[in-house]
């Protein structure tokens, strides 16, 4: 490694496969295993509970119970994301720094926002994360971060050969 | 860095100041300097003469000279971006092999087919390479590359503020 040795990588962490190996990926081959002086952040953003007020036509409305258990949903999502990082971090390279950040919004903004805040080194995210619904949504998040961030951006995909693998 | 210490890292390297940045941020971060075993594959793309038939109509034709003249400074680019390009990586890390492809074709293409016959573990790239002009003809070569590609994509992007820097 060379001069940078003060590092803060982003990794933006989702519930997908292809998240956990982007995480290993970059733990295997851009984190320094004998001097690591590096960061590592663990990005999750968390899609807030959408009230549709279209919704409201049809007489339907969302109950304060149904949010309730919606965001409970989404803290739970989070913590499962977040212990499996954790685990990845602590079995490839149990010396590096890890933090953990945790911000509601979409995705593609929020990934954006904290690489831009915490004035990051390099993003590193998976390029299909998310989930196909959210994406067909959202359009591709690593796209949009790419054309986007002004750091390095790592896009890693995950090989369908060991999908077993994480 | 980890287990993977026999990397073939695929730089691809073009005549603008974005290539060599994005060269000169893999050296420094990626590649290992204590135990290098990483092979670094230079990669330049020299986009084909192009005979263009639609001026046929006018009279004029490309005589042979034109076209030797064309292909001889098509032949000096490469060479000037080649020996650029090592001098960084001699500049920066001296121990690391460096291996040169020099290629014809569309840089999307060439690229991308370099990527998989050679089998490498990640391919690095500016985000902004090949020109404006170029670019407004082929699209971004980096977004291009990093839907298409299977191996993890590093897409490099040139700060603002240190132009003057490589």
């Amino acid at each position: 490694m060379g001069e940078n040795n003060r590092r803060k990588i982003l990794v933006a962490v989702d519930e997908s496969n292809e998240s956990t190996y982007a995480l290993s990926w970059c733990l295997k081959n851009l984190v320094s295993v004998q001097n690591s002086n590096d960061t590592l952040i663990l990005l999750f953003a968390k899609t807030p509970v959408a009230v549709h007020t279209a919704m409201d036509s049809s007489g339907y409305m969302f109950t304060s119970n149904i949010i309730a258990s919606m965001e409970k949903y989404g803290k739970e999502v989070a913590e499962h994301v977040m212990h499996k990082a954790k685990q990845v971090c602590k079995d490839l390279n149990d010396h590096v720094t890890v933090e953990i950040v945790v911000e509601h919004g979409d995705p593609r903004d929020v990934i954006c926002e904290v690489a831009e805040r915490l004035k990051v080194d390099i993003l590193v995210m998976g390029s299909h994360g998310y989930g196909a619904i959210k994406r067909a949504f959202l359009g591709s998040v690593s796209n949009h971060c790419a054309q986007k961030v002004k750091c390095p951006v790592l896009i890693v995909k995950k090989p369908k050969s060991n999908a077993a693998d994480h």
